[in-house]
């Protein structure tokens, strides 16, 4: 073996590790490019990024400032601030009429948090954990990052771009798997899984000793059908949550899990050894947003109304092809009737249009290429806008 | 190989991973039985908790309530608000006379995100690193959640508990390592690096390609000499600092890193899918924090204060074996006269005096049963009651 040479040793002081080389957010490009478009004095309409326009619940704003005029913000208990865990509680029993022990929420800073928590207590490096294609990309990114390998199985339009106990167990049969993740409503296809779909995959994954993760961080947004928690249906799940959607409080970075009893301890040591405990500011405010449903009701039928605006709208500007926008705020479109490359058709849209919307690229490594995604948390007024210019560009 | 039974499965579902079994906080048990004395009526003088009892400084306040006030609390980007970026790089000029190009300052959530992203960009699975003993426990506990081996290196009174550029280079011809972590001032033994001792540490890892991260989360609390930065002796140093202590904003999670110019982009990725960003409230009060630098200086000064009285106090109390408090709030005391336990002696103490403190077993699997911690961060009529308790209970 030779002597490492100077060069050898300070590059190995200067690169990064291997499994921090995850790949960049395409969507990133496009919101630099709709920057410059801006600074030029061009007018975007905003498609491409996946938060609400509007703001936390009014009684949510009001208890921070309660809380900050009454001074110190100390560290919470690991766990989460007890109460809070209780009005979280709370929720599973008025919105879905399932009990859920107070005991089993955990609050997160945000579901990234979450994701966090969840792989360190339910997997071992090495294993292999399933999720869908097209799907969020930090799901795999976060899996890699932990030292897991992230299974990617393609849904198709045949079952709602949900995946079937079928094709888990099949990925099962090639190679054992340890986890399986889901999300519905979906990021980006914006499709929702049925009770049925829900409840017979995850029958399928306790029969072969899956971990079950249920990522419900656009539950509340469901216009299709209302969603389904997991935590319904079995007391094995792990459910995922945030206030950052449906309580449009995405930089308050505060979320929370229901998990099984087991991992309750452990996932506690994590967090006072990975976190201390989630920003203190953030848990007020998010027991306080239960309190601004109405305001939060009003807010989701401005997304239905965008909804209907694109359903209707977008096939007559040319874009025909779209899966069932269910729920969330997302509309994923087929764009491969115009290219065989999203992204160069996003950045033309961008340019030409002026309307700028996600490559499909960042959700799916496989067929990305042939997908654009829409977000349409924005005004009715935008939506209305960026149909006629897709619509004007597209001729 | 048998079929898994059901007992089998069931329980593959219900266990917790091997990495998330870390041990749990001695000091938590302590503070359980704290509260059950507060709960009969009991008056304890809190000792245990290393968290300053001030509120954040006015102006941090001022702008977070200015921020609420305009409405939405949205993402940032993943590197932390531009503008915030800038302030930090201004303090090491102001307080170091050191340049720092902004370009490399990283916000984080709290000091503890601050490791979790140090880790993941610098070191492989299987990776060793050295931390010395006693120190921070999650400096342990996280390096082993991701995947990476713990060197322990003992440090002694002889080096102000320092780690020395031997000691390390020791510990390296044992068995390679990969990185160092140093804290100055330390927890628990409030004990500083000279800059000699900090300057030779640091030229003994780049010998060997040893990466150096230097917490520096008590920076500002230097009673004995001033802190130096590693930012200002090497490019290569990877810098961890928080708002927590100095500033008073614990429950804010809030602080920063300085990374080397090769690790921007990659961490920046890994904050983008680990974190989306940081609590935006709390780097909006970080950016203004810094406008209340007196006020923290007068709380600083008490803090000084605390430290003469049990300087001064304890040894006349009984207590006349500890760790030179160079900085920090914290006096780490060798209890080994009285106990060979000294969680045993933390309770009896907190049973008999009401005095809590946490016992050195959380911060050293080797020599911890023979010191506790005290933190000084409360008031000074609190150290002179707790001086007064402990002197009337080991008569």
């Amino acid at each position: 073996m030779r002597e490492a040479t100077t060069r050898d040793r300070v590059s190995s002081l200067l690169t990064a590790s291997g499994r921090s080389d995850v790949p960049p957010f395409m969507v990133m490009d496009v919101m630099a490019a709709a920057a410059r478009i801006e600074a030029a004095g061009g007018h975007v309409i905003h498609m491409e990024v996946g938060q609400p326009a509007a703001s936390a619940p009014k009684p949510a704003i009001a208890a921070a400032q309660a809380a900050l005029l009454d001074g110190r913000i100390d560290y919470t208990s690991a766990l989460g601030i007890p109460s809070l865990r209780a009005r979280i509680a709370r929720h599973y029993r008025d919105t879905y009429g399932c009990a859920v022990d107070a005991e089993r929420i955990i609050v997160t800073t945000g579901s990234s948090g979450g994701f966090i928590l969840a792989f360190l207590a339910m997997f071992e490096p090495g294993d292999r954990v399933a999720v869908t294609v097209p799907g969020y990309p930090p799901y795999r990114h976060i899996l890699t990052a932990l030292g897991c390998e992230p299974v990617l199985i393609e849904t198709s339009g045949d079952t709602r771009h949900a995946l079937t106990g079928e094709a888990l167990l099949e990925a099962h049969r090639k190679a054992p798997l340890k986890g399986v993740l889901v999300g519905s409503p979906a990021n980006p296809t914006g499709t929702m899984m049925s009770r049925e779909a829900l409840s017979s995959l995850m029958a399928a994954a306790d029969s072969a000793g899956i971990r079950f993760i249920s990522d419900e961080i656009y539950h509340g947004l469901d216009y299709a059908f209302p969603a389904v928690t997991a935590a319904e249906l079995s007391p094995n799940a792990l459910v995922i949550n945030s206030f950052s959607k449906y309580f449009c409080m995405t930089g308050w970075r505060v979320g929370w899990m229901v998990v099984p009893e087991m991992l309750v301890r452990p996932i506690e040591r994590l967090q006072q050894n990975l976190s201390i405990s989630v920003p203190t500011l953030s848990q007020i405010a998010a027991e306080a947003a239960f309190e601004g449903r109405e305001e939060m009701e009003a807010i989701k039928r401005g997304y239905q109304e965008n909804r209907r605006i694109l359903i209707e709208g977008l096939p007559k500007a040319g874009l025909t092809k779209f899966l069932p926008a269910d729920g969330a705020f997302y509309l994923y479109a087929d764009v491969s009737d115009f290219t065989s490359d999203s992204f160069a058709f996003a950045s033309e849209m961008l340019e030409k249009a002026h309307v700028a919307a996600t490559p499909g690229v960042d959700f799916d490594p496989i067929h990305g290429r042939a997908f654009i995604r829409f977000s349409y948390a924005r005004s009715a007024a935008d939506m209305q806008e960026a149909v006629a210019r897709i619509a004007h560009w597209l001729k």
